[in-house]
């Protein structure tokens, strides 16, 4: 079945983008996922045909009305389709979360735009508020962009069988070890000597040391989630499920 | 002066996308930022115009030329610029890098695909590596667009001052407070009380209280970074700094 994309935004004309390039613009156009760009302002019921107001209590900027997009969700939801906003106030997304979504029928995302959206929103409407990272963008359509550009190279046949994806970033709770490839020689540094032995047991040892190591060096706060993963009772792994 | 931007791509097609429309497109047309897409391969040196070959010590997929690849980015130096590489492996992207490459002259970005670029690229040129999140992406390229997002918001009078970005989420290492805007009753919900109450002080109060509030449950880890800055004794802070 399909991977269906909905994008609920304000500026549909930014989709497919990038995604219609490249590993997910060939997807695209071999019918491995669909996208359906919506247009929020469709939604509004006024002549202005306004999407937003100011905030209440004052302040800077727009919000986004609670009404016209639970008007732009409700007639475009698919059934058993996740709604995900993008904000910064959202649960940081990490590739488990993407793996379940490219697993499942597909997904709707709201792009917020302005200061934000109103808050009851999240409370009328099952909506998982999803963050990219800790910084803000200018709206969350490049953040759809993310979020859709993780999924759809999961999706079946979209990598080569080669790249299953099951050796890499963050698949076992560590970053990939460094990569070397050919000149054997450049500017005075060569490939590491194990990686030229021809022996796999130890080629992969080394591997796994320095996804290890770097993990460790680089990463402390997932080094330490790893190592907390290893040493869980099953009870612990249910508590941790629950946080 | 003008922030310029340098991305060192296999896809140049793929920019501006989404930055050449609404606040980034914008800015774009007004010359607030200029955006130079570099085809990597125009600086391949064989006759196939090959950039990538297969990985030292064996595995799945290719592997980006550190030849190449030093010479696109030695071809395309600018003075003062910082190069950054989008990838996993890198420092998480958070909002305070982002303001100081807005507040910098420019940026380059080296977009990694396939597996990987070959380390000894990163021993042999100055580069920052930097992970916009803990998830894989078919490539650096929707990486750049986001950190490009972030940074050009920021420039001067892209936003309009009354959203200067001082209140919004990360800058006081919080995330931001919730918004409501009309209808007032939205589906039996109402906006909160004290935000209609026309009390400046006790809006503020709410603010920064939910602000806390949202953060400490959402985001503990952001919680405990915030907590930890506000005792630290000024040496603490340098050292903090140094991390």
């Amino acid at each position: 079945m399909m991977f269906q994309a909905t994008v609920l935004t304000l500026y549909p004309e930014m989709f497919p983008g990038p995604l219609g390039i490249s590993l997910a613009g060939r997807a695209l156009a071999e019918g491995k996922w669909s996208l359906d760009a919506v247009q929020i302002r469709d939604y509004a019921t006024d002549k202005h045909r306004s999407v937003d107001d100011t905030p209440a209590g004052g302040g800077a900027g727009m919000v986004m009305r609670a009404d016209v997009l639970a008007a732009a969700i409700d007639g475009t939801a698919k059934p058993g389709v996740p709604l995900l906003a993008m904000t910064p106030r959202g649960r940081p997304l990490r590739q488990e979360r993407v793996r379940t979504l490219a697993e499942g029928p597909g997904v709707a995302i709201l792009c917020g735009r302005f200061e934000g959206i109103d808050q009851r929103l999240f409370e009328g409407r099952e909506i998982e508020e999803v963050s990219i990272g800790d910084y803000v963008l200018s709206g969350g359509e490049t953040a759809a962009i993310v979020l859709l550009d993780a999924c759809i190279r999961l999706l079946p046949g979209v990598m080569g069988a080669a790249s299953s994806g099951d050796e890499e970033s963050f698949e076992a709770g560590l970053l990939e070890y460094p990569h070397y490839t050919r000149p054997q020689m450049w500017e005075g540094r060569t490939i590491p000597e194990v990686l030229r032995s021809g022996d796999h047991a130890a080629i992969k040892a080394w591997r796994v040391s320095r996804a290890e190591i770097d993990t460790r060096l680089r990463r402390p706060d997932l080094w330490e989630r790893h190592i907390g993963a290893r040493v869980q009772s099953p009870s612990g792994a249910r508590q941790k499920k629950d946080e």
